[in-house]
């Protein structure tokens, strides 16, 4: 009834956004399960998972909101107490969220047809970065 | 186990922010399960799910904070690259999400009673949304 | 298959983040299932789920983040028609999401050590929150 992967992304750090639909396909394919939902999770703060059209346009606009919303060389409380410079990974990660729930139905993810998952990296260095797919379904 | 509801829900653009709640109530119902989670998805890159106390002036105000942070007029790469006009919705619907997980018990959605499940259009144009209610429970 | 916990968090009004990771990790143990994922959710809709790295500074910068987007002192149509003060907690809570599904195996959560999953207060004043933690595994 469960079925888990998990599997390594490396990021270029802040702004590097990751089509991870393929691996989160592979993972329903490879649960035999023929309906269900596939949670995705990346581990860690300092990024998040949501869907895009992932093409280089959409990409950009996104991550030029993200640093409209919390810019990276802005003043954060998080630098002053801890040396950091990601306050703004931080910020943007806590707002997107880490995780996103997809159902699927004839062992299909349910996307629209210009929807890819993505791993939106925030931290501000290059991070290797473990996203767990976790599989319900039967 | 797994209980699949689509519903198809009719949109007139941007700033279309639709109660479905009422429908998942009914999927939740329909599976027979007392206790367990309904995961609410929309198919496509430029509509959102989420939850607001759905009166018109939460809507509204959400709405231009929506306008606020990407503005339909603004300037967008998508724009320039594929001759479209919805720049903004691809970067609103990404900060939203695509999906909510909304957990039931006693075959009740264990939702406020001025929490709505909403379904919110990002498009420029009308569209025609499938929303997916995965239920897993038992 | 499923295992409902239903707890209680008392918060002092916006801007109170509350660290609820270990409630979600002792409702995993109580469970006695070693995969699967637990969905968090807040009932009301002034109020959201994700997850930060729990320490005041962050903390404190994420606030800001909404502060900005939503400043608590704005004009909001919500007052307007309801002679209510929290139009920028809904605008805020519809925007972070009500609920958040985490991964788990091992019997563990598959959270960063430095990743706290967090109750963030929209409402303008104390609330007593409920807070569901619906598990689903084997």
């Amino acid at each position: 009834m469960v079925h888990t992967v998990a599997n390594d992304v490396e990021t270029t750090g802040q702004g590097d956004i990751r089509d991870i639909s393929a691996s989160v396909r592979q993972a329903v394919s490879d649960s035999g399960f023929s309906v269900g939902i596939a949670t995705v999770a990346v581990v860690g703060s300092t990024a998040g998972i949501t869907t895009i059209e992932y093409e280089p346009g959409a990409v950009a606009d996104f991550n030029r909101l993200l640093e409209q919303l919390a810019p990276r060389d802005g003043v954060y409380q998080h630098h002053e107490r801890w040396g950091d410079d990601n306050g703004s990974s931080h910020a943007r990660a806590a707002l997107i969220g880490p995780s996103l729930t997809v159902p699927f139905t004839h062992s299909t993810l349910q996307l629209g047809t210009w929807q890819q998952i993505v791993l939106v990296e925030c931290d501000t260095r290059p991070r290797r970065r473990q996203v767990i797919v976790q599989i319900i379904g039967e």
